[in-house]
């Protein structure tokens, strides 16, 4: 069964705000089987917001929509949708009280504004907001269920997996989709194509693959269509099992995860620890590895050392080294991966240290040079990186080739 | 002048990534005075991709596309513009040469998927990508200008601000759009439209605002749309001015700007330094501080003290305090603070200890309760704050108040 999602505001349409809230919707519903045929963004029109809801219509029985309803002028979502449906807008008497509770919770004094949030339109089903103001609601037109949420994320995400995917659970009952994802390192899009090509010609019509590169890494997913789950299972395991056996130790994972689980993971099972000696990552290191809950268990902490008088201080860097090598070189690295391991009494001590840009090159080490490093008790690995001139791309590139050094190491 | 943006690929539908690549189309497309109407993800199927580019085509004269132009069977972009043109595919030979060079630098061998990549339709004009294989394409059917990109991001960006906008400067003159944009702290969003009510509703009809509340701040965004750029400037002028008065020291910022960004401008105008010691925060504060290109101008370093022995060892917080008040106290991340000022000799230092969750809270200290430390050579500051149970917004909200409270002491 097909859904669309429309997500409802001009920060949309002006770039300033980016829409993670409908991958998550998309998501979250393809758990219990339905599909997203299309998300569209409008601004806060009334024309716009009215033309998009009655064009998704015709394409989809369920509409889901994000946005446009705040306490503020611009937010005109609900009276667009009383419009649409022929009703008009009524204070929804439990969602007044339980704002009043929530502001008088929060010390807040009700204000009309407040109030005029508690107002739906009258013929719909309201949905609980636990986190917000603003209610949800659920209604029906000519066989078409469209369901609106709040678009600040938190709100949205608690309503959609509380309130929202129960009820669609109940209502609809559509195919079954399987999705696989591989993890695959160490060789480029187009000479896995290449590689797989005879395996890929050779897939069932509803077996879909697709190739996701990024960060260094290309997701391989294999999205399976049908009504029996089992059988799906199945049929899906079976291509993977051949693909194991073509790409080999090219698959970092089976599972449809970020490099920091699979290093949490690995490091929680072997009951090993880890700390980072980062200059130019800045911290990224330690807080894609703290992204993670439980990450106590296997990260100790951090030294950041932007400025060369950290590194001499903190983590004794030779400053002989510093001067002949400087701190982007393979003998700053291993001696800061070897000194953050001692100091916090660690498994493994990574460090990073380059130049992020986009300025500092110089014509021996342009911007983008990185040197990486691992250290563990018995020996220290090292790399050299060579990116482009975007900061925040090598700063992720680096921590990325950071983690995936340290889970080689784990392995080995 | 309206323009449409379709983004192209399954993985967009399925969540499993987000796209931003339209926000940044967008934001770029704002700067020239050409609007977006609308943003949709289609699949990577042929019948919607060509529904999309037909209905885009009823409603802007300009059609942005990303995605689908990578090497595999997945991209299928490029023959259903052929299609949607009634043209055939060929080889671009100087693309062909482009990208042999390419491959041939990187050491990587030629194979029959990347000479694919040369093939684009006989009568487009080929956008060359200075970052990947993919060409870029520019055709036009029935008046409409199309304008196709590829999907990874950093090769989008470029082309886009190399080759895509100069050439739509030239070709399109709209309507100018002003964006002005105020930071706003201290103040809940309904108690601010109330405030505001007044100056709201005696707003012209070309000038329209936007309330975007998120990370302990709303962003108001004031809109003017006009012919004359000078004209829409001293109109928005003029209204600010007006905020200022009503809003005060409420406004953190009039500039669209993060708050590490504020705290970058603000430590390089006066020449200051900070470092930090983080315990739940993993590290974040410090990525958002080195974020910024130039910021080993403001910023030495970081101690990241997820341990207790961490905290105890390098930073030197009292045992005794620790094992009395726990980790999560105003005297840890007051100890905290002082210390790692004192050991990375800057002119201040940022704490934070909390419970990020989803687990680890007591019933004295749920889940999000959070100390937060700035200190400086004549005083500590601290505060205590609560938040919820998601682990990803605790930290970032957590950093986004101790770099206020940081602004704050600057200013002070």
């Amino acid at each position: 069964m097909n859904v669309e999602i429309i997500t409802i505001g001009d920060e949309l349409l002006i770039g300033q705000v980016i829409d993670t809230n409908s991958a998550f919707i998309a998501r979250e519903l393809n758990r219990i089987g339905i599909r997203v045929f299309q998300i569209t963004s409008v601004s806060d029109s009334r024309r716009h917001i009215l033309a998009a809801l009655e064009e998704a219509s015709r394409r989809a029985p369920l509409v889901l929509i994000t946005g446009g309803l705040g306490p503020t002028r611009d937010d005109i979502t609900k009276s667009v949708f009383a419009e649409y449906t022929g009703d008009r807008l009524t204070v929804h008497h439990e969602t007044l009280q339980r704002i009043e509770t929530m502001m008088s919770v929060r010390c807040i004094a009700m204000n009309p504004l407040n109030e005029k949030q508690a107002e739906v339109p009258s013929r719909c089903t309201v949905i609980p907001n636990s986190c917000g103001t603003a209610p949800g609601m659920w209604f029906e037109k000519d066989g078409v269920v469209y369901v609106s949420m709040p678009g600040v994320p938190f709100e949205m995400k608690t309503m959609m997996q509380d309130e929202v995917l129960p009820r669609l659970r109940q209502r609809f009952h559509g195919g079954n989709i399987l999705h696989r994802t591989l993890l695959v390192t160490g060789i480029p899009e187009s000479a896995l194509a290449l590689r797989i090509e005879d395996w890929e010609n050779s897939l069932p019509p509803h077996l879909k693959l697709a190739y996701l590169p990024g960060g260094g890494m290309i997701r391989l997913r294999l999205s399976a269509f049908g009504d029996d789950l089992q059988t799906l299972a199945a049929q899906t395991e079976k291509e993977i099992e051949s693909l194991r056996v073509i790409l080999g130790n090219h698959i970092l994972s089976e599972a449809d995860e970020q490099i920091e689980e699979i290093v949490a993971r690995l490091l929680t099972e072997k009951r090993q620890t880890v700390a980072t000696a980062e200059s130019c990552t800045g911290g990224n290191i330690a807080h894609l590895l703290t992204s993670i809950p439980g990450s106590s268990v296997y990260f100790k902490g951090s030294v950041v050392a932007y400025a060369d008088e950290i590194k001499e201080n903190i983590l004794h860097v030779n400053p002989d080294d510093l001067r002949r090598y400087g701190a982007v070189s393979e003998q700053a690295v291993t001696q800061m991966a070897a000194s953050v391991r001692k100091l916090m009494d660690t498994d493994y001590g990574i460090a990073a240290s380059g130049i992020a840009g986009p300025a500092g090159g110089t014509p021996d080490k342009p911007v983008g040079t990185v040197w990486i490093a691992v250290a563990s008790a018995s020996q220290t690995v090292t790399k050299l990186l060579h990116y482009g001139n975007n900061r925040e791309s090598n700063i992720q590139r680096t921590s990325v080739a950071a983690l995936n050094l340290l889970r080689e190491m784990i392995h080995h």
